[in-house]
């Protein structure tokens, strides 16, 4: 199959619990200024940037990623790559086998998103940004 | 305490257990062509890179890869920052009150590499690199 243009690193998401503790953390790690926190209600998290991590926060135990805090505790929940055109890749994904959690695209915090599952991806939860405009 | 030039993304580490197999993955998934693998012998670990991707196998099950597979399976191991002096951010860091795994940093596939240890990070096993030249 042909390769399609490679895709960029786009951020790295990061579960927490304290989402102002781990912003200043972050900003201390990283000497880069957290952006104001964001709640995105579909997805159930609470979420800022520091540089190219994004911190999550869960907005309740039975959420995604309050599920993940549960089972794992804090720490590294999934990487996102940056894509041109979001429908095209999925079905170019799912064509050559990689499960995807989400086959229609939905609004993340800047543009289209969509989560490959860890089973097909040796364990790394994937996500997938079309970057708005 | 004054913040430092902001550190860059430079790479995320995922433990895997069949380095070629993996390769083959990323590919798919990145539309990037994967580095010949490399053996670091100190670290324990045979690695490649696909695009921002550095992939790991571990050389035995008694490295700090083999434990983390043993532990937690494949997935998402670190995340690795770029520092310009890797020796004044590890005093930094210290002083600020984070645990560093290496105090002297030391070769990497790169350039010079330290850990800090997830205990002091919320839980991500944070690496800085001081790339070559």
């Amino acid at each position: 199959m042909s390769r399609p243009t490679h895709h960029p690193f786009d951020h790295v998401g990061v579960a927490v619990t304290r989402l102002d503790e781990a912003r200043s953390l972050y900003e201390l790690l990283l000497g880069a200024e957290g952006s104001e926190p964001l709640e995105l209600a579909a997805q159930g998290v609470r979420v800022c940037f520091v540089g190219s991590v994004e911190l999550l926060e869960p907005l309740a135990e039975d959420t995604p990623v309050g599920r993940f805090l549960v089972r794992h505790g804090p720490g590294l929940h999934h990487v996102a790559f940056s894509v041109p055109d979001i429908r095209a890749e999925l079905a170019r994904l799912e064509a050559a086998g990689i499960e995807v959690i989400d086959a229609e695209p939905r609004p993340g915090a800047h543009g289209l998103v969509a989560f490959l599952h860890p089973r097909s991806t040796g364990g790394v939860l994937v996500e997938l940004v079309q970057r708005d405009g």
